[in-house]
């Protein structure tokens, strides 16, 4: 099968073998979603080599303990933990201390024909949600991730930095739970795709009225820039939600954070159950987010398209 | 009067007009104490010139509007608000926007004979409080405001690293209020005085095996190396405090922030009332922190052996 690899020589397609199971479920990909960490892996992040790509929609194949399973569309919780420590046997693997996480850490991904994944980690996707929605459940899942680490009670307002896919999955994950939401970004076009989800929009040139007049900031832009607006933005005693994952190490001014008792909360996964559902209830299409689509083959051009200025989700299929 | 001032030209002891009062009530102060923040400040952080000193005890000479505080012994809150904001009505002027700082921002501060104070930042002193131990409230309040800014409810695995007076006043603060309290430094002197207060203490070359094993890490080093520590030893939605303001602009690895969905907590001020409350009722003597005391006149060498590595906290008498 073809699978889109980093070795230490940096990314290639590469011909694998369909990987064997060995005890978990087997899943042929349909459709996966090229997220920044892919382009960071490739950057040297977290140290990964093999098979990247944690974003996908696929039919089970093979389930050893899951057999209804087989022949079902399925998405897949990407942490994968023991199964047996304290955080696993309560649901949560997601802090496992011995995780793998699929095209992230110590696990192939789903840049490739097929994946494995604990049959546990695999939850059905409704008829109404369309294979191109469906693999957004994982960042979408991840954006409302927001609201496992920060309370939105009392209708706060809440800002997010950064206009794109991951800041605007994020603005529209927290549209949908409260009401005083805005996007600041630099992309008329992009801006625009918030506001059809009811999103208020900024460009970051208009920010210097706006000093202190958020109590919750998400900073989604993924650059150093970023956190230094944040800054500018929160107000005392605010909170500051970080949601990209870099390679980099920014400079911060520690001394701000202490003098206005900022609080810095970092948001990694969601649950995709609550995810699936609401992209179902709500019938959310996330088809303007949809930058290209490239058959595996060209996955390598895949990449680079997700890496030009101004590309939003391109998406892989199979 | 004396007192020691920063301009542009850097630190200087100047002789001054005692201030006038306009409205707020004047102190003679019996003992002041020098904060790292005040060596900070000679370094240029918060851009503050003018007499520094925010810790002191002193008596109350003249007040317009508080007359049985005349000859009293007193402390002082050194946020000064604008007194009619939301977060002054609500009696916490530590964020107001208008806020003066004593000896930090706006408002000359405590290294002088003399100083003045809005009367309702004044709060007598119980007897049984000693000057030098008094003159220890404002940092000791800072520390207890830990609590304020995180919960200790269920006696979680606390630590403090940095054994310098901050990192002590923590850890002894913390102590008062719960079990688990481990103080992490580099100097066995320093970590002894811990012990004596019934804190655990560790060097920073035993942190090895200390992987993930605290949900709560304070900051209290001033130092780069003190959050990447806090990092190492924190456990997956662990909480960092962050206590220490220094004008340095550290890097931090932010992804691991997001990964191990890390909260990080801003925490300055603290309250006055509880802090002397305990001091009084727990016999608090902060004696073993004393590294020095010298007279206003020698205030420049005071600044000089509050500087010296090894130095705890260094007291200015009157």
């Amino acid at each position: 099968m073809k699978a889109l690899r980093v070795a230490e020589q940096g990314l290639k397609l590469e011909n694998m073998p369909i990987p064997s199971s060995e005890g978990e479920s087997l899943v042929r990909v349909l459709f996966s979603g090229i997220c920044n960490t892919d382009l960071e892996i490739v950057n040297g992040y977290a140290g990964f080599t093999g098979t990247i790509g944690h974003e996908f929609v696929g039919i089970v194949e093979t389930s050893p303990d899951r057999p209804n399973l087989i022949g079902k569309r399925v998405v897949g919780e990407i942490n994968a933990g023991c199964g047996r420590c304290e955080l696993c046997m309560t649901g949560d693997p997601r802090h496992c201390p011995a995780r793998t996480v699929l095209g992230i850490k110590g696990r192939d991904g789903a840049h490739a024909e097929y994946l494995t994944l604990p049959s546990r980690n695999l939850i059905a996707v409704p008829d109404q949600v369309p294979d191109r929605d469906a693999v957004f459940v994982e960042p979408f899942a991840a954006a409302l991730g927001i609201l496992e680490r920060v309370s939105v009670d009392g209708d706060p307002r809440i800002s997010i930095i950064g206009d794109g896919k991951l800041g605007l999955l994020c603005a529209i994950a927290l549209a949908k739970r409260t009401g005083q939401v805005t996007l600041i970004g630099k992309h008329a076009s992009k801006l625009d795709i918030a506001t059809e989800f009811g999103v208020e929009t900024k460009f970051v040139s208009e920010l210097s009225d706006l000093e202190s007049a958020f109590d919750i900031v998400i900073e989604a832009s993924g650059s150093e820039s970023g956190f230094a607006t944040a800054l500018d933005i929160i107000r005392p005693r605010g909170k500051i939600v970080l949601k990209s994952t870099f390679s980099g190490k920014p400079k911060w001014e520690v001394w701000r954070v202490v003098v206005d008792e900022i609080t810095i909360v970092g948001s990694r996964c969601g649950r995709f159950e609550p995810a699936l559902e609401l992209m179902a209830k709500e019938k959310i299409s996330f088809e303007s987010l949809v930058t290209a689509e490239f058959p595996i083959e060209q996955g390598i051009a895949a990449m680079d398209k997700a890496r030009v200025k101004g590309s939003l989700k391109v998406l892989l299929s199979f």
